[in-house]
């Protein structure tokens, strides 16, 4: 696989993704348009007063995986797009609510939409793209897949939604108390990010006809890079380099977020007590190196590290387990590789 | 039919409906017990500490048209019970979710979720109950359902979602407003409440193998009950008895809430701006009997009973031509009649 047929794949389907999820958003009545407006200024197509605009839009990383495991299994990723555009839409639906429930204020450089309309339509009009998730899933139909197929990959995000309230559950929890075990923390990124990664996976290649045990392969193979992405997020969230990641040095460690790296140090049984002193204390960026030096003494960054590793290479065994001798030719593999050595 | 093979029927299947709701609220994972908790709490089985507990839960009046409606046609009601259990959950999501909309603190007679956990963790055990009404919608093929029928019953579960969050963020959005029309509210409880109403006896109706024409009278026969209870709720909102009601006299005018009798003569040629300036101020109870006199003169009740007993009758007429001349001896027909000359 080289690194131009991958560019070209996503060149080819992006557009196709895009227009998919403009058509579920499409609104036939008037009285409503604002409703879907809301949705549409999210996504990255419409302004504060719905006039067409473009803005920063996602990566759309997950619909890419669906798309792409659809191809790797040798099906037409046309059938998986109604699946791909389901996922896409369920991410972002995450996202509308998240931001209420986390306060934030803006999102990709933009107020986030109960910033403008507050919150209670912000609510409402993450529940319409919920909703649109799942009406994208019985799209798939009129591709040709199925009434049977159809029902299991909708079992799969079905079962995908639940994990995600669960991670989200745990997450907002995790906010009221002081001490969080690095193995929590992994159960709560394994719902809240790595589940809706593995469903992307296996949901493309249940449509591009994969047998059961690749389906869930696939889905191991999607997860394990799921934690992986999160992981490497967390790391360059404390130790990228601000020009490259657009935020400040030690930034999670200033906003105070419990990520792997800070758990870690929190637990550790040397300088746990001492950089938990420090990080219950409002925090200045004045006493940014004194923390940075506390989990270079705990080893948190190499513990990071090999932590990210060790998913990713968990992922590319099951990758390996599903595709045999064709993985280091699979896109999924490249897709991965490429990812997995970003920056910011 | 008698009234009392309706309490046999209902007697029989409630006692089924709230172990299939059971089933699903049900958490396998220590970690994420609170997360269902919650959802259960406000189901009415759990106290705050997450305590069995037995409080007064909903009518349950959706999923009981919807079995009845199976049993109409001739079908077996333990086939239509996933999609019964799936119209209650969804119908307490929405609750869950209005009761933050609206700023609403208790829920009969307890405090809201929201207000006990507060508004993040609230959404998103809405959220979670949204989606475990997905999956009991996604059990009819355990009932022997065929895919197509289920995938068929799917989707109109999904395009009255839909139609939910549209009639939901019409109601937020006439908040903002001063003048909204009758028509414009009839619309808003079309989405907000007929629609639910409609869908339970129509996908109730394709579970007991009702034809498409039957499928659609019924859903129709759904819609315009649903619409006369919503009316007839807004006259007891006003005239009620409030020994009956449990509510103050004319407690929606108090409450300053835009329901159709308010409307009716906030729209009025001649009293309207009477009643617009009576109703801007904060209005008192020594002010009542004033906005009483002004609701008479401009003949709302009038007006407003007979838009009711015109649904109650487009009702009807749908569910002869679903059920020719069976209808008055049908259980659906009898449900509806003890609804609509309920006082309270």
């Amino acid at each position: 696989m080289s690194s131009q047929e991958l560019s070209s794949f996503i060149g080819r389907w992006l557009p196709r993704l895009e227009d998919e999820m403009r058509d579920m958003l499409h609104s036939k009545e008037a009285a409503v348009a604002a409703h879907y407006g809301m949705m549409g200024y999210h996504m990255g197509w419409l302004d504060e007063q719905f006039n067409t605009q473009i803005s920063p839009s996602g990566k759309r990383l997950r619909p890419m995986l669906c798309l792409l495991a659809c191809a790797e299994m040798g099906g037409d990723p046309i059938q998986a797009l109604p699946a791909a555009t389901a996922i896409e839409l369920l991410h972002n639906f995450s996202l509308i609510h998240d931001d209420i429930e986390d306060g934030d204020e803006t999102r990709r450089h933009r107020p986030t939409v109960w910033k403008i309309w507050g919150v209670p339509q912000a609510i409402n009009a993450g529940d319409g793209m919920f909703t649109l998730a799942f009406a994208a899933m019985q799209r798939l139909v009129r591709r040709g897949v199925s009434a049977d197929h159809t029902l299991q990959a909708l079992n799969l995000f079905t079962q995908t939604c639940l994990k995600l309230t669960e991670g989200q559950h745990l997450d907002m929890s995790f906010e009221q108390r002081i001490i969080v075990s690095v193995d929590e923390y992994m159960r709560m990124i394994q719902g809240k990010t790595a589940a809706l990664v593995g469903a992307s996976v296996a949901i493309g290649a249940l449509m591009g006809g994969a047998a059961a045990s690749q389906v869930s392969d696939l889905q191991q193979f999607g997860e394990a890079i799921g934690l992986a992405f999160q992981i490497q997020d967390d790391i360059l969230g404390i130790w990228g380099n601000p020009e490259e990641t657009g935020k400040a040095a030690g930034n999670d460690i200033l906003r105070r977020k419990k990520s792997l790296p800070i758990l870690h140090a929190l637990n550790h049984d040397r300088v746990g007590e001492q950089f938990e002193t420090l990080f219950d204390s409002e925090l200045s960026p004045t006493q940014l190196p004194k923390a940075l030096d506390l989990l270079e003494q705990a080893g948190t960054r190499q513990f990071t590290e090999a932590a990210m590793r060790h998913q990713h290479e968990l992922g590319l065994a099951a990758l390996r387990q599903a595709l045999d001798e064709r993985v280091e030719n699979s896109m999924l593999f490249g897709l991965t590789d490429g990812l997995l050595n970003r920056r910011s």
